[in-house]
């Protein structure tokens, strides 16, 4: 918005759409409105439309199928229910740390008397190698792995994931979520050797309600939405054309400058941090020290309620999280399933805030918010009653 | 587009957004893109936005709750599936015409141990009382009815139907799918005694890509894809705020010239369909001649083969189908099911057309395509071999 000061550092959220992706999908609306299974002269453009994104997407994952969904999450519950339900029972396996729209699987998983193993995780949020090894077995039907962690930026040891489920649970499908990756970091789905990638539009300026799911030559999943008969029986419903020509435009300016982005929101996380710790030296970064997503900054600030420095920052024009926005209304209650998973307490939940950037993300306003976030975060601690009992 | 003359007569298949449908989608992807489950400044615009959306659309059918979906087909699947979800293993009960969105739900049922009963209808495509109240009993845990046909135009007897499963199964979920009537004709959930409403955005000039189930106050369904528990837990995944904003802009405009559109666009297919009979006068209208949505008018023209037609008035500038737009790859080799349905054999199947009208079409127009369906219907008998045989 014009004359909009704030400054947004939730890009892992959602993103702003790049006004390319909302201008193309409002040309597609009216120009290609047509239905793509109509055989009439209406039909053609808009299935012309919908197949040129899925070929640009497919290609730019080096898959041999793409299933379009209408989000990440739907997506993931392709890929990993999908497979499944292709199987015998047996096991599905994930990490404590997921995010849930790969743990809420398992309610219908077990529909296909599927049974999940959740399994703990390292203290940066991800698999160990070792630990998912001693799970495998060949009752293993689908291994769902979160490719880079939506709030702790660690990113999983994938190839060595992906060569222990080879070789110990051979024909089970491997499906990996790359909804905080795609578009930061390159993937190749086939070089990989993973069956299935879950992508969400709008976590790279693309629209929401779109996502897809990437599938390897020799990938198959039953179809969990049947309907029509459309994205070759894997997915019914009328397509979202401009959903899909949104996603196609975005996903084409996040790989042009993916390189360039992924310094740059680097760059700004590690002067973030800095900066913050100048002035709390006991801040800590969560997640993985090197293997980590460069856009996301999870910070621990010992003695600061993250939620109080939220709102105060938020109040002087800096955006951020405390944590995924998907589980935003429980955790007052039961507290931040994620933190817990790699060991903290509540009250050290409560200390953890996330920052993340994008490629819109000025060098200016990084400094701006590190200054306002350093200066309410010693207010807050000077305000805090426990203060004087915790050093 | 500026220039295109072309004669669009397929609103059952989907519907050309309106400009204002565009531009505040445009306008809410820009200003309202936070997401709305954030804490911070940017989400409560989103969540605002998403809310007065709700609001409106459910205050429309004097529903209780609404859950927005994908589209019409997630709707419906999450009415049936997620109803029965709830409920003990037993039958669920459909009609032989029903959209594929319906039928294609027993996959999934039979995950829950449900057994899916088709039954047979009458000529003009709907579900006889009789016929219902045969198949009702204390185990149909739901019954799922087309409100009116998307290629018959038949309205079905709704009151009398919700009636008897009222009387015959008392605790059977009561789906309704609203597609091809919401915001064309007036529709009171509560009134109805209706448990849940599925409805498809694009179908009444609104986004591809969203849709919405309305539900009563009793009503409960279980989620069918859950993630991050939004949409009170009963639709997981990040928000399409811009498809919510479009559906209710386009369902307000819908809704406030509801009345003059279905006078209209009644005019129209009445108007059309004397012109072809005129030409042809053995020309007949499907579905129900009374209880009828007034906006889709199916003809079958003996002798003339809908599909050469249909290609041939395409290449004079107008649109419409031979049947859903659906199930329109399997046809050539399986034939129509919903013409089967009504006891039309392959021949007869193949002599049918469907044209669609929508508050946009012109006398004009309406006219004009009369005009070139009736030149090109008596050419093509004249060219048909078989018919001297035929008379």
């Amino acid at each position: 918005m014009a004359g909009d000061r704030r400054i947004y550092l939730d890009n892992a959220a959602t993103t702003r759409p790049l006004p390319a992706v909302v201008e193309a999908m409002a040309r597609t609306q009216i120009e290609c409105f047509g239905n793509p299974s109509s055989s009439h002269s209406f039909g053609p453009p808009a299935r012309r439309a919908l197949e040129d994104a899925r070929e640009f997407l497919r290609g730019s994952l080096g898959a041999a199928r793409l299933v379009f969904t209408s989000g990440g999450s739907e997506a993931d519950q392709l890929g990993i229910v999908g497979s499944a339900a292709l199987r015998p029972p047996g096991r599905v396996l994930m990490a404590r740390s997921d995010h849930p729209a790969l743990l809420q699987c398992a309610g219908l998983l077990a529909r296909w008397r599927h049974h999940v193993g959740v399994l703990p995780v390292t203290e940066h949020g991800d698999l160990a190698p070792e630990t998912l090894f001693e799970a495998l077995g060949r009752d293993v039907r689908c291994v769902a792995l979160l490719h880079g962690h939506n709030e702790l930026g660690t990113l999983c040891q994938l190839d060595d994931l992906v060569e222990l489920v080879r070789r110990a649970a051979p024909d089970a499908h491997v499906h990996v979520d790359l909804v905080q990756t795609y578009g930061k970091l390159p993937f190749d789905l086939d070089a990989m050797g993973v069956d299935s990638v879950a992508v969400s539009g709008h976590k790279f300026h693309g629209p929401r309600g779109a996502g897809f799911l990437a599938l390897s030559s020799t990938a198959e999943v039953a179809p969990l939405l049947v309907a029509g008969g459309q994205e070759s029986g894997l997915r019914g419903g009328t397509e979202n054309v401009p959903g899909a020509v949104g996603m196609a435009i975005a996903a084409e300016a996040a790989l042009s400058h993916q390189a360039t982005t992924a310094a740059h929101t680097g760059t700004l996380a590690a002067h973030v941090h800095e900066r913050v710790r100048a002035a709390l030296p006991d801040t800590l970064r969560l997640g993985h020290p090197e293997r980590r997503l460069p856009h996301i900054l999870s910070l621990r600030l010992p003695g600061v309620v993250g939620q109080t420095l939220l709102e105060r920052c938020d109040a002087r024009q800096v955006a951020f999280s405390t944590g995924a926005a998907c589980h935003g209304a429980d955790e007052a209650q039961a507290g931040n399933p994620v933190l817990a998973a790699i060991g903290l307490d509540r009250r050290a939940q409560r200390e953890v805030i996330r920052l993340s950037f994008s490629g819109e993300t000025t060098h200016a306003e990084a400094a701006s918010a590190a200054q306002i976030i350093a200066e309410e975060a010693l207010r807050l601690r000077s305000l805090s009653p426990s203060e004087a009992n915790r050093r």
